[in-house]
């Protein structure tokens, strides 16, 4: 569930009109094309390399600046030393397995998975109802197969390679990262970074030294992350580089509290616990407050960011209704962590795992300081000195030299490094006794300490602060992924006024629509394409993309191939002293003067005013017969009896174009 | 010379400053330091990471907008073929020598170059004349020494590896792309980037579609690029992973004009030609227009870029003093290049190419359309067919058969291939002896030609529309270089209030500075505390980066931590109803009511105004009274009576203080 990716058919249809509509205006095009592509490697043409900015820069507005987030940018190439602390060196792969023939390698679980799935469907009666409970059982344990058990259900099946029918080999673990030499010796290992987070680990006590020492704190880093897939499908879902965005926030394990906590206990989300789910039910909608005080979500900070991200992926343009936030379950968490939960998306594909939202516990910094010897730690100063029970173990020199002699050391030793439970059954024995017997490892003997050769006490002592390993939150953002789901959710077709076609419409929220404004003249005429010019200019000059077209096409031509492109506004130039701007979805004008025009369009294009409040301002826009006239004629100047002509004659020409079709 | 960073010995104290200032404020941090770190890869720190994003702000405010240029964005990772048609996997190589022991690697150019500075810096009275103008030469030519002529010099000076003084092996070349496997075929080779152009230039059918088949237009990528150097020196100057911004500028090779040229012609520019180079004279002002019109700069098109590059340069804060653009000699730059001008910024290291700015020629385009067989190509439309001189030849296939045939098609073919001046050569020998001797390669023999057999005719032909491959031109920016020549130039120091301390300021321009603006109480104090915090609050509300600051420490320490981190704007909090701004060079300072900071900061940290217009609107915050009080003590309300008992106290400590020094 959840991390792999549910086809379903009823999608089809969507996905093949946006990516047609994504591929005609360069939003992605496959990287390399004209060498004939490279799998999994996909480039963001103009409008989708800007809206990824425009993604990345309300992302920054949204989580940076509201929490004052320490930012790092680290290089994408990291030494094999750190990814051997992560774990990724060891752990992080995934199955493959080779036809026998050719060569092809395939992801072992997806082979299994697409067998399970296309019996699954097959008629009933061909299959018995014990194999589809076996098969059902396998889809749900898939994650946690072994190499030997894929193997053996591969050979139990007899799945085949898919393009051959060749027999398949053994299933093989393949590391996931990307492999390199770092300098000119091919003994120093590097690898692409699988993820940015290790970056803001191993630089931790910079940034809690930049914070004056102080948690809680939270660093990103936004970057590019790279997974070199077996073999990668489900086109822009899966790909070998995409950009990531994670924010890494430290926090004291023993107060997992967050001062804005109160800003998000209200908000009502779809959520998937892993009871629910466990016990096959489905999601719930549910206030945050609630999640967390009935213990549901781990802590405050986790639900916290829950919100945050729920915020901002709605702000985005996300669809409320397609959202929801799935709690990892127990088989699927690291054994580290303290909780975990993803925020899925569904579109064509199924429901998508976006954004995974991790209580990581102390596992990170801790791994990075063994590894490195580098203590990464928090102190604690306290307000007022604490009592703590201390226990101290007293070797005493002169009589464990006499007794022991060339022994001495190693009875010290191993009197000192007691744990407390030894020590204070020592202390026991010895006052009730007067002596006891000791197993002394590093001797491998026992030897009999009295009373005078050891003082052990338990007191109690003042202490200033304590030490201690921060845990981390972790939201991480899968950037290239919330992007096609936003094209999916800001997808939709109407008729054109003739209704013999369907158009495209991108519904981008205007802050994150990459061209804001189009701007065009009525007419192809000199007087009009300089008032364009003009104001085309003076929107760049604001910092406003814009793009203008003074080509000889139908202005109904050019508001469709506007409206395909998810621009919001479109400013047309019908006379040198006002002109139009016309709102994408409602396909509302408003007439206003030239001069105006700029404020309004940057106003509502930066979210400063909705189109909400620009129709209040120009009300007098709404007259009908002007909006009718505009709107069909583009001349809102028209006379009633040349309108009433006009529209005559197309009544005619309508009837006749019916006639021919039937 | 430009590419090689040259080494100045009285930089150093300055770099040192500069280096000290950077790490103490986390601008940058070796990466992976906890585990010793990795040569040649720095971490931008938090303010570090922010400048940048602030540099490329202002880097896509001044090119991408203005010039409306299309954005792509392409994996790092590239299949080898793309890197094949580039040159890169050829060519893109240093020399590398090793020590004969322990195997370590240098640059062999390094080596004899350090060799030939060291020997030159020796006293004048141990070496000859002869053999110093033989190492002057050496260093002039060392790009262009190969592997062989580099050997030869290692054993006639008998240079040795530098740290254990082992003897070197023959220079070997090494190519500087990390390289890596693309899926779990170890056969499918690929790189990361060098650059980010070849991703431009494999969509150029695509962008130019995008731009309706229209040129001249620019494309452009930021991203990171990849370079595996032998052994990185020279701190942040020569790194294995960098930012770069790079455009690509399409145009016609027959017109390369430029349509805002006029905006650039007046501009006066340091500039070091070529010619001045070879005939050892020093750069030159010059202004862009006489540039091109006496042909000392390519074309307008060259032109406007190197004064587009001029103007975002000097706006992003280096020194216009300290920036000059180089021409490359003839044996620097590349075959197929036209013209091309490095805009180098002179710091402690030398003078360092920054932004290179080339006429590419159609070279880039025309090796991907040969390696895929995909042409990128350009269309003119004529407005008016224009008639040109076409060479028709006509083979008549029968009397070819009757002649020869079985080897007919051999003839055929040969007489189609013949080029202009063989077919007029035989038009005009089948005219005056009726046949001609016909040399046919596939055959390896004469035929005899006759005039019957092929028709040759010269026409007049209306063609409507040429079919070209575009040139282009490529300014491309090494930000990390930039941005760390820019902290040098920022730089300064002066004297502490009590002259015992050298405080260190950074002075970026607004625009660039990562934090805007600092908020402090003036002292700790609840309800000064809280207007700080509203005033934040807002500040972070309205977009600008900003910092509190509520320690304990003094007003003057605050003061210094924020002008040494770049902090343009300083907000006391003295009161509750007003607080003052003080600007970090002139150390001037205004006071304005608490409901006016907001808007004021935000205009003159977005560049909308300056703060000498802020100072024109607050005239009254001159009274040189309340400015010495509030500098000195911190309190613009001291009466003058206690403000004179203040400066009393403060001579007789100072004199004190003087005498036990003395």
């Amino acid at each position: 569930m959840g991390k792999t990716v549910k086809s379903s058919n009823n999608g089809d249809g969507l996905r093949q009109a946006v990516n047609n509509a994504l591929e005609r205006h360069l939003f992605n095009i496959p990287s390399f094309k004209i060498y004939g592509g490279a799998a999994g490697l996909y480039d963001y043409g103009p409008p989708g390399a800007t809206l990824l900015d425009n993604v990345l820069s309300l992302w920054r507005q949204h989580f940076v600046l509201e929490e004052n987030m320490l930012q790092v940018k680290c290089p994408s190439v990291t030494p094999e030393i750190v990814l051997k602390a992560s774990g990724h060196v060891d752990k992080f792969t995934d199955l493959k397995v080779e036809d026998m023939k050719t060569g092809k390698s395939y992801r072992a679980d997806h082979l299994l998975k697409d067998y399970c799935e296309d019996t699954l469907k097959k008629d009933r009666s061909i299959i018995s109802d014990e194999k589809a409970a076996e098969l059902n059982k396998i889809c749900a344990v898939l994650d946690d197969l072994s190499a030997d058990q894929l193997g053996a259900m591969i050979k139990k099946y007899e799945i085949m390679a898919p393009e051959t029918k060749n027999s398949l080999s053994d299933p093989v673990e393949f590391n996931l990262m990307f492999k390199t030499s770092i300098g000119p010796s091919s003994e120093t290992i590097g690898y692409m970074r699988p993820e940015t987070a290790q970056g803001i680990f191993v630089n931790f006590n910079y940034l809690y030294y930049y914070k004056r020492n102080k948690l809680p704190f939270a660093a990103f880093q936004i970057g590019q992350a790279f997974r070199n897939e077996i073999s990668p499908r489900q086109g822009l879902l899966r790909v070998r580089e995409f950009t990531l965005a994670e924010i890494e926030h430290f926090v004291d394990p023993d107060n997992k509290d967050h001062p804005k906590y109160a800003t998000v206990t209200n908000l009502e989300i779809l959520m998937f616990s892993r009871d629910e789910q466990e016990s096959q039910q489905s999601a719930k909608r549910l206030c945050l407050g609630e999640a967390v005080s009935k213990g549901i979500v781990n802590n405050q900070t986790l639900a916290y960011f829950i919100g945050r991200v729920y915020l901002f992926l709605t702000r985005l343009g996300i669809d409320e209704e397609r959202l929801r936030f799935r709690q990892h379950l127990s088989n699927e968490m690291a054994h580290y962590a303290e909780d975990c939960w993803d925020a899925e998306i569904k579109c064509s594909y199924g429901w998508i795992e976006c954004v995974g939202i991790a209580d990581r516990s102390t596992y990170d910094l801790r791994v990075h300081s063994d590894k490195s010897g580098i203590a990464l730690v928090a102190r604690e100063k306290f307000a007022e000195p604490k009592e703590v029970e201390k226990l101290t173990i007293t070797p005493v020199k002169k009589e464990l030299g006499l007794a022991f002699k060339g022994n001495q050391k190693m009875v010290l030793e191993a009197l000192e490094t007691m744990n407390e439970h030894e020590a204070m059954a020592m202390k026991a024995a010895l006052e009730s006794k007067g002596e006891v017997e000791f197993q002394v490892s590093t001797l491998q003997k026992t030897v009999t300490i009295k009373k005078n050769m050891v003082s052990i006490t338990k007191e109690i002592k003042k202490e200033h602060h304590r030490v201690f390993t921060p845990s981390v939150i972790e939201p991480s953002f899968g950037i290239g992924r919330i992007i096609y789901c936003l094209f999916e959710h800001c997808f939709y077709t109407r008729p054109s006024k003739d209704g013999y076609e369907l158009l495209n419409v991108f519904r981008f929220p205007p802050l994150v629509a990459p061209i804001k404004c189009s701007v065009f003249p009525l007419v192809q005429n000199q007087k009009y394409e300089e008032v364009a010019e003009q104001i085309s200019t003076s929107l760049t000059a604001a910092g406003i993309f814009n793009e203008k077209d003074t080509t000889g096409t139908s202005i109904g031509k050019k508001y469709a191939r506007a409206d395909e492109l998810g621009v919001p506004f479109a400013i047309t130039v019908d006379s040198t002293s006002s002109v139009t701007i016309r709102e994408r979805d409602s396909k509302d004008q408003i007439r206003l003067n030239v001069e105006e025009v700029v404020a309004v369009v940057t106003d509502v294009s930066q979210g400063q005013s909705t189109w909400a409040d620009i129709l209040k301002k120009y009300p007098e826009s709404f007259r009908p017969w002007r909006r009718l006239k505009t709107q069909i004629y583009g001349r809102p100047t028209l006379s009633l009896a040349v309108l009433t002509g006009l529209l005559v004659i197309e009544h005619c020409y309508l009837l006749q174009k019916l006639k021919t079709r039937n």
